[in-house]
């Protein structure tokens, strides 16, 4: 554990008040605030190191590259992937889960060919395979999630049949909190000659986390959710996926040759990273990865566990409350609507006027929503600088509402 | 005009040493400096006004949506497009050109479909098409152009034919510095009824644009040469040409509604933006080109016409120094070589330690360089920002290089 009081001065935009009231930021679910150190890291690239990557031969591009370059490693050692090589740096999630769906599926699947994916899964990881659906007759089969939010690591294996050419589920739904079992979902998926693709987007903030322990083809994470930049990210692609995809983005750096009529790729993982790339993003997302190792992820996971903890207790003495999900594996994100009419989106504007931001609306996971029987939902999520206190201020502006609207 | 020490004072790089030598930045083709108001805001978002955009209702989310909405709106005064929903934000122009690629083209042009395209263009405006290429038998047709580095609009027209489908043309060569009429060529290709894709990352930097008087119907724009962040850039996309186009990346966002076995989209220009985008470069790159409109494009093109042609007489008088390109319409852009056997890798390091930063290579121009039957060049590439005095530099530099290789 750690002291969450040094932890907050650490993130400048935590001291602020918003509506007159201390700013208790609990929307980490869609974006992690910044600490300093990578405000600071940003500033001093743009202010005394910046160039362009890669093509130069002058200082300060060797300077920026060298950088950039090394952000590749710490994503390595944070991912516990077996070479820098299997990184692929990306705008973020999205990017990186298009490219899977675009370089090494859709050059892959033929009509009728499946692949598994969850009711829980964010939009990132539904949309590129409805692509496939849609463009190419690709199947879609999805897997429910049981009352609690689980899923069934079986359910997933059994669905698998001998067209299933992928398997895409999340390690921890942005809805419900629920820690998926990846290792043993890769496990049996490996045993079919199956890959899985995880959406890491979520897992990689609350905890640590090992791709080659787990044993998936693809781990997609994004940085400006971990405490990074907006626009920074990365996929670790297994080496032989990686063998196995053609480009997707096309333009400079990633191609050795270029004529009029024939045209040669660039090696791995430079192959599947086109122009000029997010530079000082990326310098950012190292050293918002260096400042969360240099916590510690077992103690960042620690830390939140406790805040699970207090706010699960808190949270289900509130008898007109509905919290969605209620795994064992839950992370510290939370879903709820409140009992009656009122509509999350008032609930949200409500907790807002005392200055405690959480997120209302999809979530951007329909499915899931429709499977749960919901059209919205209220969500707080929880960070590495969220305390006890703030999940009490949660609970004393819902008691608020549900006076309000009771 | 403007006073130049003065705006040299608002990018703090540019007080900077390098090898104990003050800073002569001369890479401005591959990426430009940032002024302090640019950093400042990026800064102040990360500081104090960060939340994730569009999904939210509480207040940071409101201030981070309206900001950087807003920069839609500058985009489209900066190009003079009809509207801001015919403006799409981007990572820069690889991203915009792959977009083009994919969601207009790939989905419209058959097997012996022609894409018209000038032999000077950068990777970005190659490799998109040479997927098409490879992956459905488009067929690329390549415009020379000639001695001094000019391309006649009439070429580009005389090349269309019954088959083609787009022709992809810069405004301004990275390499040789040459404007393009691209007026012309939209008349003619209009005519022909045939849209043209505009690469603009260099134009825009150096001129004003004004995407309705060209008439195009994709304009590409990069931030990073705009003197704005890494990872930012937009498109312009005529309206009807958005109307034809399918979505490309998948995700958040850019969906209406997500079930199982159906799925509807966004309006553009959201159908075309997936997932958490670059937020608070976006912004960064409102800021930017706020800056230079303040500065006013005419007085930066003033400014820079100035320094092309002091350097284009200085280097004129260097017999021993090959420059390519010698088009009247010549922006502040030099390619160079030595003659006899010193390599332009070489001369770029030797300036170096003078301080002196220029590009050395193939400029992601291979079949440009083909074309002129090298493989390698330096260039020197002026901004806003630039001096005589700093042209006084180069030349002097180039003399101990020729002393020294000759």
């Amino acid at each position: 554990m750690y002291d969450v009081t040094q932890i907050r001065a650490d993130f400048p935009i935590l001291s602020r008040q918003v509506n007159g009231k201390p700013l208790v930021y609990l929307d980490n679910g869609a974006s992690a605030q910044k600490p300093q150190v990578v405000i600071d890291a940003m500033t001093q690239a743009y202010s005394m190191e910046y160039a362009n990557v890669h093509r130069g031969l002058h200082y300060l591009s060797n300077l920026a590259t060298d950088k950039y370059e090394a952000v590749r490693q710490t994503v390595a050692r944070f991912l516990n992937a077996g070479s820098e090589h299997e990184i692929v740096f990306t705008t973020g999630s999205t990017e990186a889960i298009n490219l899977v769906s675009y370089a090494w599926a859709a050059p892959r699947l033929q009509a009728g060919d499946e692949i598994v994916l969850s009711v829980m899964e964010h939009h990132a990881n539904i949309v590129p395979w409805h692509f496939l659906r849609e463009r190419q007759g690709v199947v879609l089969k999805w897997v429910e999630v049981d009352a609690k939010g689980d899923l069934d690591p079986q359910a997933v294996l059994d669905a698998i049949g001998p067209r299933t050419k992928l398997v895409a589920v999340t390690h921890m739904s942005n809805v419900l909190g629920t820690v998926v079992d990846v290792a043993a979902i890769c496990r049996g998926a490996r045993e079919k000659g199956v890959p899985v693709l995880v959406d890491g987007s979520q897992a990689a903030v609350h905890m640590p986390v090992d791709v080659q322990a787990l044993g998936c083809d693809f781990y997609a994470v994004t940085g400006h959710k971990l405490y990074g930049p907006s626009g920074s990210g990365a996929i670790y692609i297994r080496a032989e996926r990686q063998a196995e995809m053609r480009p997707f983005l096309g333009g400079g750096d990633m191609i050795r040759e270029v004529s009029r009529d024939r045209i040669t790729w660039a090696d791995p993982p430079m192959k599947f990273e086109a122009g000029t790339p997010g530079i000082v993003q990326q310098i950012g997302l190292g050293v918002a990865i260096d400042y969360m190792m240099g916590l510690g992820m077992e103690n960042i996971a620690a830390h939140e566990q406790a805040i699970r903890d207090y706010a699960r207790s808190r949270l289900a003495g509130l008898n007109w409350l509905n919290v969605q999900g209620n795994s064992d594996t839950k992370g510290a994100i939370f879903s709820f609507t409140l009992q009656g009419s009122a509509h999350p989106h008032d609930l949200s504007t409500v907790l807002d006027k005392r200055g405690i931001a959480v997120r209302a609306g999809t979530h951007c996971a329909m499915p899931l929503m429709e499977h749960m029987g919901i059209t919205a939902s209220c969500r707080a999520s929880f960070g590495l600088y969220n305390t006890v206190e703030e999940v009490d201020a949660l609970v004393s502006a819902l008691e608020f509402c549900h006076e309000l609207f009771g």
